[in-house]
Order: C-alpha cells, then structure tokens, then sequence
C-alpha cells in the first residue's frame, strides 16, 4: 500500500497542496500589486474605460473566498464582486488576508478524488473543480497583469511577476 | 491493474492531456488577441514605457516551442526572445501555428512521473516540470492581459476570456 500511494502522489502532475501553495504564491504577488497603488488611484484609475483595480480586487474576493467554500460544501452561492470598503486600501488588504486564511482551511478539504466531480460554479459556470480552481487563478493572473499596465502607466514599478 | 490505473488517474488533479489541452486553450485566447490588433498597432502600440504587444508575443514564442523541447531532451537551450517577423501580422501568427504543432507532438512525450523532475530551464530558472509549465502557461496569461488593456486603450474589444 505504502508502494502505491507514493507512486499515485509522483504520477500527479500537481498535486493538491502544491496547487493551494501555487495559489497562495499568486495571491501574495496580487497583494504586493494592491499595496504598489497609491490609495486614490487604487480607486479612481483606469485605462480604456475598464474597472479600476480596487473593482477587479472586489471581483477576484467575490470570486475565491465564497467559490472555494461552494465547492466543499455542495451549495450554491450568488457571486457578489462588492463590499463597502471606504475607498481605503487597509480594507482591501484585510478583505485580501482573510480571504486566505478561507483558502487555506477549504482548500485542503477537497479529496484528491474530486477534482474531477463536474460543478456549476456561482450556480452559472459548468466545469470540473479542477478546471474552475484554474480559471479562478488564471483569472486572477489576468486582472492582475491589468493593475501592471495601470501602475506602469502611473509611473510605478510593479512587483516582480516571478516573486511569490 | 486496470483498476489502480484508474484509480492513479482519478486521483490526478488534473492529467497531462487537460494540461496540454488547457494551455492550447489559452494559446487559442491568444492567437485570437494577437488577430484582434491592427497591424501597425501590434507592433508599435506601448503603455508607460512597456513592450509592444508583438514584443510581449515574440517572448512567449521563444518560451513555449523551444522549453518544452528542453524539458523533453534535457538540453539546454538559450532563450531567443526575437525573429524577423518583418512587421507583419501574419508572420507571428504563423509562429505561433508552428509552435501549436511543436506542443502537440511534444508535450506527450512528457511521462506522468516526470512532472516533479527538478530542472533548470534555460539554463537559468530552477524548478520542476510542472512548475515550469504551469510557469509557462501563467507568463502567457500575463502579458495576453496587458495586450487586453492595449486593445481597450485602443478602443477595440478584445475576446472573451473566458472563451478557449
């Protein structure tokens, strides 16, 4: 038994803490890029008519905290990408870590077994729970390389794409 | 034996074909953000300072056909971020066609226990297979989005993001 559990866990391209921790990296770089924002621009910025950062970030805390407890606990939840945050960075910040401590007691309840159950996430979006984990995070990867664009704009260096 | 091996794949969080087959996806995204540029735009258009989309394209060309030759042959090459695309659309998009084939007929050879292989890709980035590819495909997403926020500075609606 102990033969092939190891050898099941070295077949797995990623495995599941490594995708909670690949997550987590990206999450910690998004944070850097919220802190990077000078706080009014954070609100008020945007190119090309789209949302300012501050409206992305809402998105993408919509999106994890409420999307990871949907998918362990079977039930459906209406997306909601907003919350007063009082125009202050600190409020996006907070909403940020206690989105990871959510990520981090979830994520590790999904069994390995059931990255492969199909879902309607949000009660709208038809996939796997692999595939919805991966558009969470390559969504996230895309609004934030949209803040870049901004604080390169601004005039302000972002944080490096490969520090997690 | 059948019954371990479907076990071994079940258990997967997600298999190397749903790999391969999600980074096409994404590759298709791009393809279809790099045809939504106008050619003179694509490669002249910047923000703050950053790369032209064409210059942003050429950098995942030279990523993705020959890194995943290296991972497969274990030799190292150096990373070439240029070619003569003579300031023509249709030159990156036959490029990226190319490397579409080069992936395909690849990215299988890669065996499932291979994918924690410790590497260093171009004979500069240390990591494992896997997280040079999920590297890889997070590069890609990353700059598709700021050609999003090019083509909108443009007035021009890019695709979907979520259509692959």
């Amino acid at each position: 038994m102990e033969n092939m559990t190891t050898q099941t866990i070295q077949a797995n391209v990623i495995t599941p803490d490594e995708l909670l921790a690949h997550w987590q990296g990206h999450r910690a770089l998004t944070r850097r890029t919220i802190e990077a924002f000078p706080e009014k621009e954070l609100f008020e910025f945007s190119i090309g008519g789209m949302r300012t950062f501050a409206e992305l970030i809402m998105e993408l805390l919509g999106i994890a905290g409420p999307g990871i407890k949907e998918i362990v606990h079977g039930e459906t939840t209406a997306l909601n990408e907003k919350f007063d945050h009082q125009n202050k960075k600190e409020n996006l910040l907070k909403a940020w870590d206690e989105t990871t401590t959510i990520l981090n007691e979830y994520f590790p309840k999904i069994e390995e077994e059931d990255f492969h159950t199909k879902i309607k996430a949000f009660g709208q979006y038809d996939g796997t729970v692999q595939s919805t984990v991966f558009y969470f995070i390559d969504n996230e990867i895309h609004h934030r390389a949209q803040g870049y664009v901004y604080l390169r704009s601004l005039g302000i260096q972002p944080p490096f794409f490969w520090e997690r």
